[in-house]
């Protein structure tokens, strides 16, 4: 691999490899559709085998990148994203270890019908075929996705952020062991082996039909990007920018838990909340208290001008701030007009990531349930549920926020297609 | 209406008169998102009166478009798809009706499960937002089409094809009719009100983010069109090489019955046999009555050297034939080695839609149907079953050959997505 690192000789050699790993790709997902639990477990167990046993080695390779990123002056999120250390090592072994223990999404009998003539339909999971992930700096995602796409039958082509380039490919060099061991073609998982930022725009114009889907992971720059070339389904992953709607008949003791959580368990991942809308009805129980306890957090609080009355620490919000997803200590807050008000303010201002409200009217709670347009509407508990783990799909791929085929959490159960198989016992049609 | 027949100035007055159908569009599928039931199918059954009512002037209208296709000297076959009588106009009203039946694919509990936690997960259907549905002659897919995305919960953008120009205007009047009675936003159903083909291209990029998915329905070039220009999401309908598969334990008369239906019903449509497949090991048994029963019946046989043997009627077959779809009285015809012989011929020349295999040998069968990676596998029945009608579905928008979000006839509920509910009781995440 290393005379790959940087391919020579320019834009038609790029070109060149990059379509012969399409092409490769697109083999070894027709024998991959066809392999076994089994077969496909035992190669997700041998890679995390590996990543175990080579401990050091990945980080070695990881030291690279993380001396390059200190070099380069990347911030201290930017260089914890990017470290491995031996437990996060152990974790994506483990998380191959628990991919290989979920059911397998192939083959399943999605739904069964009879019809008057007697013809028996089936609908059951087939592969989508060749995955493309496009991610950053995490190099775990280098292991996950690709354990993932495998385990849903799926050849994958992982493109990683050009900061964990050494550690991705320590990695993947892992994943290709454990599919030699389970005796499936290596091409099952490639790593696409150059930085050169040009292999991005040639995965969105899907390698010549080798591509199936687009899965972008990283930041709004990159979603950007891929939403503007692609030219291949993509299950976009757009950022969350998250209400919590605390409405008039809302337990206050339930808000102030729910809220805290969403908002500040963790600040960093797209299911935190960055909106705080209150019902105006109740704004006089509700709004001070919640307000306060956020900020007595350490949240930093941008209201309108009721929320700003309520404490001299809370600054003023600008339109801006409607549409901002913060990832840091950081909220939004605004009086709204009852359950349509906040129902319009999310449909104005939201992502259709995940959205909750928190009120002991169930008719109330319906209705924000069945009118917002997000892939997760959550009823009284925190919105940083919005996650695979949490929703029992063992790891996810991503948090779609689009409507095509895969939407919320993308598990393994998403990455399948279906097809049907009809049994007949001489049928014509008339 | 009429003024917009031809928008008249340009390139910049296209571009905005599409601009505004297709944020309107966007407004009216939200509001269509949720309507009850009752509404969409008031909608659906006052068109269909509307249709029904408006016959003779439907008829003119058709008049025009035949004089002028007559006047292009169109072929026999395309002024049969374009021709509009009584019993089509009938028809049309009589599926919209159909439609109107069919349970109510948005809010449909699709799946739901329990965390331990205590969450209560729904996932349920919901709309996909605005459809874009581009087709050719046959003006009843305005209604059909219309009234599939209606049902839905969806918005549609309808293209017809210049040469069903009025026919098509007058079938949409109708569509405006029962919304306006059933109190819908007019734009729910949007016919683009121009000849001009650059507005396929505006459409193929999603009319500024107003286009969710697009459907095209046509002919090999209009899908070829989609195929390079799409910017957004496409069910896409290829062609149809559709496949028989006799195998050696295949009982002979069930074979003859299915394969003269499979090709000779009706061969101009997708689900149509386009090439017959014998086991080697039962051509003794089976291949010369298989091929006479085709050539007696009227069809051309263009056969490798054993079927050519069989029959001196028998043309020659070229590597052309194995993947032509002839949509006409033609089948190729070829031996192979057993079932995996057949697979590996699907999977070099077929195009994923329909394949079939007869074999009284229930191993060999569920081989064929688990490697075969077409949309629809048959055992022992006819392919023209490849229908959404037949499958139970109601109408059919098409038959989508792609493998992301629908595959197979595409009926209502393929033109939904879903959505979480997360239904807690004060849940945090720890």
């Amino acid at each position: 691999m290393e005379s790959l690192n940087v391919l020579g000789g320019g834009a038609g050699d790029l070109e060149a490899s990059l379509g012969a790993i399409g092409r490769k790709a697109r083999k070894a997902a027709r024998v991959l559709a066809l392999a076994s639990p089994e077969q496909k477990n035992l190669a997700l167990r041998a890679a995390a085998k590996f990543l175990r046993a080579r401990t050091s080695d990945l980080l070695q390779a990881n030291a690279l990148d993380m001396a390059a990123a200190r070099a380069k002056n990347l911030a201290p999120a930017m260089l914890d994203r990017l470290l491995l250390d031996d437990k996060r090592i152990a974790g994506m072994a483990q998380s191959l270890d628990e991919i290989a223990d979920l059911p397998d999404p192939v083959g399943r009998l999605l739904e069964t019908f009879e019809r008057p003539n007697g013809l028996r339909i089936e609908r059951v999971a087939t592969p989508l075929g060749v995955v493309g992930v496009i991610f950053e700096s995490r190099p775990n995602v280098t292991a996950d996705a690709g354990a993932l796409c495998l385990k849903a039958g799926n050849a994958a082509i992982l493109r990683a952020g050009s900061e964990s380039f050494h550690s991705s490919r320590a990695i993947h060099a892992c994943l290709v062991e454990g599919l030699k061991e389970a005796d499936l073609p290596q091409d099952c998982i490639s790593l696409i082996p150059t930085r050169d930022r040009a292999a991005v725009g040639a995965m969105l114009t899907g390698l010549s039909g080798a591509i199936d889907v687009i899965v972008p992971r990283g930041g709004k720059s990159l979603v950007a990007r891929v939403q503007a070339e692609a030219r291949v389904p993509v299950f976009a992953h757009l950022e969350g920018i998250v209400h919590v709607y605390v409405d008039a008949e809302a337990d206050l003791a339930k808000a102030e838990k729910i809220l805290l959580n969403a908002k500040m368990r963790r600040t960093g991942i797209c299911g935190a909340a960055e909106t705080l809308l209150v019902d105006r009805a109740g704004a006089d129980r509700l709004l001070a208290p919640l307000v306060r306890l956020l900020l007595d957090a350490g949240c930093e609080v941008r209201g309108d001008a009721a929320a700003q009355s309520v404490d001299i620490r809370v600054r003023p919000a600008v339109e801006e701030d409607w549409s901002t997803e913060y990832l840091d200590a950081i909220i939004a807050v605004k009086l709204v007009d009852g359950v349509q008000g906040a129902i319009d303010h999310v449909e104005t201002y939201g992502s259709h990531h995940t959205d909750c409200i928190v009120t002991e009217n169930a008719a109330k709670a319906e209705k924000f349930l069945r009118e917002v347009d997000s892939a997760i509407v959550i009823h009284n508990a925190s919105t940083q549920f919005a996650d695979g783990g949490e929703f029992g799909f063992g790891a996810e791929i991503g948090i779609a926020t689009g409507r095509m085929h895969a939407r919320g959490p993308v598990g393994v159960a998403q990455l399948t297609s279906f097809k049907y198989l009809v049994h007949g016992a001489g049928q014509t049609r008339p």
